[in-house]
């Protein structure tokens, strides 16, 4: 029986995940079914997708990875299935499934049109329920995918801010904020060296500066408490954290605002790095 | 071995839940536990009784579903388990089993009251986990249910708000605010047609009036972002929604608020309806 | 297989618990993985030692408690295991096993080094992921103790806050607040007797006083609705609770705050108790 895990923007305050759960279990009793996370901000595809990235590669082979940030729910928009060399991923083709993708190597993209494999009524506001929970069980029961629906040529595809080039630095952004307050940026942490600067929003300034700098070192407690310090964090990406507080409340960062890898001054003919 | 779903309002910030899991754990190893929430609000009977009654009927038959919101744990409120027809239902008796209940063929009602299926202390403060979390592991294992307790020939039950009619007007009222902000009401969405009023909170206005009119569509997208739309909510009960945002808020919404549904008005000799 | 519980500070907002999950169900794929809470405010160590302490025996023998709230992950601080007559311990050396553990009979300490049973690469920012969740995998297969590193003498705890006596007064202080508000105190519940007094926090008063009396009785709804009550809580200790409210708001209570016991006065000859 292949696990399930779900990622999803239904917080836990109300029934709709025990629901998702209780329809794959109804198809499939003995299936794991595993919560990636169900706090991605309401609606935010971009949140979803960093989160279903970050964790997938975790989980056995085989694994059916379910994501659902769907604000479209009900519209023409399509849900599809993607098998990849290791996983399936099931979902609405938002682009929410599309980050943890571009890592895999895909096999087959089905878009979702069996009704055989939907609950009976589709709901036209759950399908988390309706659609996507009793096709992952089905997957989990080792349904070949190519009984969902047509083959389709593609997935919506969620653009990657790459950071760019500038002089020597490396120009970024924060991706998203996490549940210390850390602000994970898009740099990659392996490529990161020198020190990082932070672009305060626009009308925020700290001590008077529109700009913090900061020390890339190798943990949190690298640097005093209180103090803001640059970490590869634990999902590749340059990470921008204060030891025992949030980085995100000290600065006021949140998703977009830019961050600048500087690189490090020569001194005495040796290249100072932060690692 | 049966299943085992928990709603309660324990929140997910302590160590209650998983006490109780342990200790269904230690009676039945095997035993899946599958949250429905535990985010109702702290001692409110009626949104536990709602979110189990949307959620129960999704898992599949056998199940056991505890339901733990429970003001009066310690006094002389009585424990019950009830057998229908296709599942087990355990907790306080206090109407949180109630609307759950009324959609299931009761086979019997029996008071919690052999001590040899309770832990042993049980504390007067946390039956969760001394009384409801053993009891439902028990009848995981399958013992019969008359062994608990002597038969009772009802439980409590809470009133259902039934919607009134008024001339056309169907009237009715919000019965929870979903975790989107979505006004989940108590009108059955089969049976809706036409627009739908929102009676605003007293002492609240938007843009100098007291009602809002919103139109009945299929799906939250089906009206531009930042309108509001009603829709035939996953749970079969009609449900005010923002596209994109939160209903709630815009609206001041909470439980009790009223709603009506106007009849679509008749044009060309037919009538009009929402879907 | 044993089964697998999680104590952490990690919230359930992002990835970090999945994929802690997502390693576990790598190495040992049949492991039922339990929460006991991810909610422990960020890096609170005695509120997670309090937590795992207060749920850990409800499990079953055998089982592998990991608990992670860990400002210190990348520093040199130590990761350990520890093996008692019941269970396994798993996480970082910095107190959080430590409240848990001092009702154990221990059998063996291990420090966490032997790198064969970590995940390749191991990040600096999470342990979790990268060392405990697969240590405690291993240990869930059976992996004897002693593979995963040198024995130690001891591991680091956290002095537990014991309550004072004075004259016939047992002088206490609030451990935590839980979900509901209830201030959970040190003092043990067994030996309280008598009635309650609340020491306000400086700076507030509550009807020009800073200090507020309740009663001692068995249960949260023995004094009237809004009124304050200390009750035997099922932790086993001392617990001020307003019925159907928050006693931490009504009272400004937060962990520190000192609650005095007070003996019940003699009438008639008799002692007057709370029970």
């Amino acid at each position: 029986m292949r696990l399930i895990t779900l990622t999803t923007d239904f917080g836990t305050s109300d029934w709709f995940v025990g629901a998702m759960k209780g329809v794959v279990l109804g198809i499939s009793p003995s299936t794991a079914i595993i919560d990636i996370t169900h706090g991605v901000p309401a609606g935010d595809i971009r949140a979803g997708a960093f989160a279903l990235m970050a964790a997938c590669r975790y989980f056995p082979k085989g694994a059916v990875h379910v994501a659902v940030v769907d604000p479209g729910v009900g519209s023409p928009r399509r849900a599809i299935a993607v098998q990849t060399a290791d996983y399936f991923f099931v979902g609405p083709d938002n682009g929410v499934l599309s980050w943890a993708l571009a890592r895999e190597k895909i096999k087959s993209i089905r878009q979702l049109e069996n009704q055989k494999y939907f609950l009976d009524p589709v709901s036209r506001t759950f399908h988390g329920r309706d659609i996507f929970a009793p096709v992952a069980a089905h997957l989990s029961r080792e349904l070949p995918v190519e009984r969902l629906g047509r083959e389709l040529a593609d997935f919506v595809r969620l653009p990657w801010p790459r950071p760019t080039q500038h002089g020597g630095d490396v120009i970024g952004e924060v991706v998203c904020i996490d549940h210390f307050g850390n602000a994970i940026t898009n740099i990659e942490s392996a490529s990161a060296k020198g020190s990082v600067q932070i672009v305060l929003p626009s009308s925020r300034t700290l001590r008077g500066k529109s700009k913090a700098i900061c020390p890339l070192a190798e943990c949190y407690s690298a640097v005093p408490a209180g103090h803001a310090v640059a970490v590869a964090g634990s999902s590749g990406f340059l990470e921008i954290a204060v030891n025992g507080a949030s980085a995100s409340r000290r600065f006021g960062l949140k998703a977009g605002d830019r961050i600048i890898v500087k690189p490090a001054r020569c001194r005495h003919g040796r290249r100072q790095t932060g690692h």
